[in-house]
């Protein structure tokens, strides 16, 4: 099985790593960047590094570069490979990218991938063993698929121990703008509003301890990563990011007047969500 | 040595657990709530449970309710207790409760103490032994204290293992507004606006590895708790929301326009929250 891994960053550098390890598969690497391809090979990421022309002979593609550059790079890549090839992208947004590649002649190659897992570091230092495990995968758009390729893709996941979910794309980035992207939105801002205001950054360092540090974890994530995925998912995450202003511009008003009522009757319904973190435990 | 605990919750009932293990001593227990009492009575949390009007013979009182009742209660306290006893705090709000026992003839024998740790969990059952480890403990205008007094604190909470740092009442409501209570909010308003969208909890459940998790765990926390700190700092937690909100606005133009090399830099020197943050592992 010749595997080829476009993007040596935290994600496609784990994964490369999880190949080697798991299913002992030689791994290819790509990376425009060529310190990180230099460092994917000098860190054991990945095998050989090859250009983008030697994929023809690859069994697999994995794209694991920002969204901004998946659909292009996704016709490419089926452009290239041989006939019984399977792509697979591991992107955070989906439904522009399955557009571009629809009418495609070899699209029943591809898979729609969002493996739902990552860190708040970026490049192939960042790549680590066990990213994935335990985690959910998510297959957008399934039928779209050729029954083999999916079956593999599949497959492939079980061994890395995670749990694959099927959906529709559409339905993949309104969720994911909610539940992902409006998260990184939130916690960038919070970063930006306590550092525009601890100027001298000691009380943020003595004060942290107090729910700071695990709300502002995310705003250490990569802007290249980042920005791609905020604008390909625009729509969505403009829906999202309103609603969620909306709710602070009201409980802004329960404080300004002081109703203990209020603001009591919106956190304790807020409480829910214990519950429904605590059936993700179970 | 005498202690009284005055609310039995997680922070009381933390601390009375340690007092209990690391400084042998033995601990007086009291809860407005009856059912809180008898709970921390059974788990061992302190040793009797006794009524206010016997704390007379306590040489020291911990103040661990919600911070509506603190400036209040801290009067009481203070009228009720014999002439050398020590009476502190733990609240999260300072500026008020300072104002409030300005002039009280045994205002030399109350400190003033914010130690940064918490869950966000409630109540006797959520105390639990090692909550104040390596943490931050801030004493506010320790020269309204007698240095007796804020000697004896320092000590307790040294065997706490928390480091102890000084502040004005002031600055401390204003930092905390950023560095916490902010968080606290945006972290409450992030789980509302998933729980409203994600009406069937099936999708929190599958995507919410993507980062959600840790940012809307605050969104647990007590709301008998909280809205009276919100209300307690309302100024300061206004200025903050404000300020965040305007952050968002600001982001969401960006995300609209998408541009791309706005989205870039704001997230860039919002980045170098990494830094700040990795300081405070060191």
């Amino acid at each position: 099985m010749v595997v080829t891994v476009i993007g040596l960053g935290l994600i496609g550098g784990s994964f490369a790593l999880e190949l080697k390890k798991r299913l002992n598969y030689t791994v290819q690497g790509i990376d425009n960047n060529p310190q990180h391809a230099q460092k994917a090979l000098e860190l054991g990421i990945v095998d050989t590094v090859i250009t983008l022309d030697k994929i023809t002979t690859s069994d697999v593609v994995v794209l694991a570069v920002p969204v901004n550059y998946l659909p292009q790079l996704a016709v490419q890549v089926l452009d290239l490979v041989k006939e019984e090839a399977i792509v697979f992208d591991m992107g955070s947004t989906k439904e522009k990218l399955c557009k571009t590649v629809e009418y495609h002649e070899k699209r029943t190659n591809f898979v729609a991938v969002h493996p739902i897992a990552g860190t708040e570091y970026s490049g192939p230092e960042a790549a680590i063993y066990h990213l994935f495990d335990d985690k959910v995968n998510i297959i957008c758009d399934k039928e779209r698929s050729s029954p083999y390729a999916v079956a593999t893709v599949v497959e492939i996941f079980n061994t890395l121990k995670m749990r694959t979910i099927f959906m529709n794309s559409k339905e993949h980035d309104k969720h994911i703008a909610y539940v992902s992207h409006l998260s990184h939105i939130s916690s960038f801002m919070l970063g930006k509003t306590v550092l525009e205001i601890e100027k001298d950054e000691k009380n943020i360092f003595d004060m942290a301890g107090s729910g700071f540090e695990s709300t502002v974890r995310l705003a250490k994530s990569s802007p290249h990563m980042w920005s791609p995925i905020f604008i390909e998912n625009k729509e969505n995450i403009l829906s999202s990011l309103n609603e969620y202003i909306d709710n602070l511009i009201e409980f802004r008003a329960l404080i300004e007047q002081e109703n203990s009522t209020g603001l009591k009757q919106t956190m304790k319904a807020t409480n829910h969500i214990k519950e429904v973190l605590n059936g993700i435990k179970k």
